[in-house]
């Protein structure tokens, strides 16, 4: 029995860690003093340049230990081998953490406190993903669901596009959105999805509560499934016949509705 | 005397028409029967593929004059010989304006009408200038002050981006941003330029009045000819020790504000 909880331990401080990727976004997470790294991979393979040994010497200064991998086990850590440049750094940011694991801490609190989470279903564009973390993170929504199946991953462009906002911001993973979003409707988060057609207006939705607005993919909006688990279905009223806007921007005055 | 007022109306009226080039969107173009065309121009190099030939149909159903040209004159009707494929449409839009154009026709109304506009500096990614357009449209936006110098200017990719909204927002063109907003000055229009640095923020904004709002460089800012013509630096309150956002979301936040 004591293996099993150690495994099941070591499941969960995995899952806890965010691996970055690429030479540029893990030098400029090693420059970054306030940002907590746990291990740094480097691919055998890799020629000693000057960006690598700057790397080195970062993670050494910092006492972070540095594991050497060949080609193929580095790109099963990165899991991009296109991207990641022989180069992965694990972060061990407090911020970054599971739907499930926030359910739990939510249920310890004995009065419900009010979040405001915003649920990603279908974002395929890094840029939009990136986009959406910095205004998020600028309205002071309280994280990000960002499922591992059918979303853009965090990659180089999506860390540039957020500019280090990313790092600020509370990020929850689960495998599929429209189970994790089933997990939060069982202990009364309102569920709300994003729609050209939803009948009530964001204008509308006031007060503070648990709540989860969903985003969807820009051509076909949410998924069924995901539509499924929805309270209601809301739209933001625009102007001149205009009938959608980037999933971004949706997101930003989501997150500053209320604030201008 | 008649000459010269004749070449100054040719002229206004050459300014007053919107050129867009390449094959997809001068196609689109001409499939909606709401946008006025008035004259497609032609490469006579072009091979007269499917494109062409649906092209051709299409302005001659709705009876368009079509002129066929050498490369090198195309090039110059469209400005851009990189991305016109030998197609240019010029388009009559009535909201299609100049800054000029537009200070006049406010001056000839007796009563002052209060109007919103944002102006742009230094927007030179066709992809944000396209999400502006399209977030100031379903905002209720006046209009877009877009410079000829030192912005985007309207290519395909930014039609694309406007997803079609680039033909319902007025957009007023001028040479430099900095003399049309001297210009705006001397009527008494109040000129706002967005900065992080800004003391007022933008909440303290309210009540109608003729009103630009000035959107600057995402690295740069405002440059500083532009906000020597401003009236007062603004900021958006930001969370998380956020310190700036992109530029369209931005421009959707000025957009929206006091609607959401």
């Amino acid at each position: 029995m004591k293996d099993t909880s150690g495994y099941l331990e070591k499941k969960a401080f995995y899952n806890s860690l965010l691996t970055i990727y690429g030479r540029k976004p893990v030098l400029e997470a090693l420059q970054n003093p306030s940002l907590p790294a746990h291990r740094l991979h480097l691919a055998s393979s890799n020629q000693r340049d000057q960006v690598i040994k700057r790397i080195e010497a970062l993670a050494e200064a910092r006492h972070i230990e540095i594991l050497h991998w060949n080609r193929k086990s580095l790109s099963r850590i990165s899991k991009n081998a296109r991207q990641d440049q022989g180069v992965a750094l694990d972060l061990a940011l407090p911020q970054y953490s599971t739907c499930d694991a926030f359910i739990r801490q939510q249920s310890s609190i004995a009065k419900k406190t009010p979040f405001e989470l915003l649920a990603l279903d279908g974002i395929t564009n890094p840029q939009n993903l990136g986009m959406i973390i910095r205004s998020a993170c600028a309205g002071g929504m309280d994280g990000i669901i960002l499922p591992r199946k059918g979303c853009a991953q965090i990659d180089p462009l999506v860390i540039k596009a957020s500019t280090g906002t990313l790092f600020k911001t509370r990020i929850l993973r689960c495998d599929t959105l429209a189970d994790a979003l089933g997990n939060f409707r069982k202990t009364g988060t309102q569920i709300l999805g994003l729609s050209s057609h939803g009948s009530v207006t964001l204008t509308e939705i006031t007060g503070k509560a648990p709540r989860i607005f969903v985003l969807g993919n820009e051509t076909h909006g949410v998924c069924d499934a995901v539509a499924r688990q929805c309270n209601r279905l809301l739209h933001i009223p625009m102007k001149n016949g205009v009938e959608s806007m980037n999933v971004a921007v949706t997101a930003a005055l989501i997150s500053f509705r209320g604030q201008l």
